[in-house]
């Protein structure tokens, strides 16, 4: 819509939502979800492709291109780190950005023992260099990607927002998230204009109902369900299990496990939260199912959503794991009114929909 | 010295200490020290000047301009942010260096409170940034700035380093020591090379005997001492004591005051451990007297240095302040072979003799 200002015919854009790390696993099936949901809000995803596939001779990644294709509308795509200031500021300037959902980081927990200088520049410095433009843009509405992770070894289950983080965390990965709610906290102590959000995700699963996108890791997985997967798919010949001595229900680690979309989901609730009168500062809000499921019981689920063997192995304990965690979801529901909604079957039926219908991931999709 | 090497003539630098920060008030008394005390170095200082006098003119900050008079030695220096990765590394490209003191950091606790982003970026991003740096060019030795602020509220005194840290940090200026603390941790474990000492400050104090150079903090002094100084020399009124109920010696906060000579001393013995057959990896420790002194005894014996009277108004507390804190000095003496020297009477003096013919600082001296 156009309208004139101090005598200057300017145009309105519409008001967008910016997507960090957009192309990535969580990143695309909340693009995919918001431009399902939202109608009135252009959808801008900036990625550097660091761990997400595109096609030699596409601009858009293969995930974006996909959800584009299901969804019929069209994502506006940046090749770009957030640590660019002035390429990131260009988009600011080029676009009338309501608010950003921040996804962008590198998540891998044994890597970043290994490099830990690069998890912190990407996470942390990436998290500085965007809030600091976005403050110079004017947009203080921010969704943060959070992690169960900041908890460390459980007190006390289910863990609810107010248990202690940051103690006894282990990795890098692990220290930049709670070190990113640390510094979100003071920035929303320092000026009152800030509201942000930051998720805490339980263990994410699953894939997209159309199958059509899922979790693509590079190399072997690090998690237990794209592990499983591809096993199940012949990708990989057997599931380690580390520890069956555990205080759980069969020995194995207990873990939250969340559908990816009930997940997405949550993001576009957090997001309606800004329009509400009077929502200011920091809020920390765990998403997950509040039920644990333990390996052993993953893998039965599995085998039976695939119809195929998972041939596994009892190996010792893995250095750093805890017995088990799950999530007080009542802050969830109270503050965002959410709820996960998809089950153990949800997740295995589409996990494998995705992994048996693109064995190799997007690369030979 | 010249020699060949491959057909080609090469020539030996000397090996060099780099000192980032090295303008500042605990850096340009770690460098009037090295150059003191090392014949063999040379010494390059990085620093930005964010928070140094420099003259009109002038290429080089006053504090360092001073140390070449008084030593008659000469400071490589570069005005330059540490965060500028090319900039940083022509400067290891240009000369031999041996390792770093990286004192480079913002360091006022009220105005992080105002400005965390710019703290974490400073401090947190310009660490990161140096030690990548520092990496490609294999150089793996650092003295680190750190402060007994990382210990948060003391659960018991004196305080070791096997005390927790990051618990229950207030501002973004000691969330960014602990938080460079940890990192440097992650760097150590993740490769072997690393030989990292993070120097804790308690409470640095006190002048160069020469009474040339010393602190010069811009505006309003956040430290007990530069206020007392300036009170003192007639720049600022009156001193506002911030509580009188704490259950110390007679009400005021108690504080472990280290001489600015004795801290450097320090770093130089830092700098020896490093040549120690066998040393690796990450290592905290305490730079203090031991010794705590309330407020109020502070006021006595600045009084009786400077043999002016030092009017003060007793007010309430200030948010954020503990009521005592002092080092256990066991693990300086015997990893560095270092011990505080100086008594409180030579702090006041030094502090005195600095003010006195300086009392604008650098500035006009």
């Amino acid at each position: 819509m156009a309208s004139t200002e101090n005598g200057r015919l300017t145009v309105k854009m519409a008001a967008a939502i910016l997507v960090t790390g957009g192309a990535g696993y969580v990143g695309s099936h909340t693009v995919a979800t918001l431009l399902e949901q939202t109608k009135d809000n252009d959808i801008i995803v900036v990625d550097n492709l660091c761990n997400a596939y595109c096609s030699e001779g596409e601009k858009k990644p293969e995930s974006l291109r996909i959800i584009e294709e299901i969804t019929g509308k069209t994502i506006q795509f940046y090749n770009l780190d957030i640590r660019d200031y002035s390429g990131l500021s260009k988009i600011f300037e080029n676009h009338n950005i309501d608010c950003v959902i921040h996804f962008a980081a590198l998540k891998a927990v044994g890597e970043s023992v290994e490099k830990p200088l690069e998890y912190y520049q990407a996470n942390i410095t990436g998290t500085c260099t965007l809030l600091e433009v976005m403050r110079k843009y004017g947009v203080y509405k921010l969704v943060y990607s959070s992690s169960c992770t900041v908890y460390g070894e459980p007190t006390k289950l289910p863990l609810d927002e107010g248990h202690p983080t940051g103690q006894g965390l282990t990795s890098p990965y692990g220290k930049s998230k709670y070190f990113c709610e640390e510094l979100m906290k003071d920035v929303c102590i320092s000026d009152q204009k800030w509201k942000i959000i930051s998720l805490r995700y339980f263990n994410p699963v699953g894939a997209h109902h159309s199958g059509r996108i899922g979790e693509d890791p590079s190399g072997i997985p690090n998690n237990l369900m794209p592990y499983i997967a591809q096993v199940a798919v012949g990708r990989l010949k057997e599931l380690l299990v580390f520890g069956k001595d555990y205080p759980t229900v069969d020995g194995t680690g207990v873990r939250d496990y969340i559908h990816v979309e009930d997940l997405a989901e949550g993001h576009v609730k957090a997001v309606k939260l800004f329009s509400q009168p009077g929502f200011s500062g920091f809020h920390a809000v765990n998403l997950g199912t509040g039920t644990g499921y333990s390996v052993l019981q993953m893998i039965a689920a599995f085998e039976a959503a695939s119809g195929r063997p998972i041939p596994y192995r009892i190996v010792g304990r893995r250095a750093g794991d805890i017995a088990a965690n799950y999530s007080d979801v009542g802050l969830s529901h109270r503050l965002l009114g959410w709820r996960a909604v998809k089950t153990l079957e949800d997740m295995c039926r589409d996990t494998w929909r995705w992994q048996s219908g693109n064995p190799e991931g997007f690369k030979k999709s």
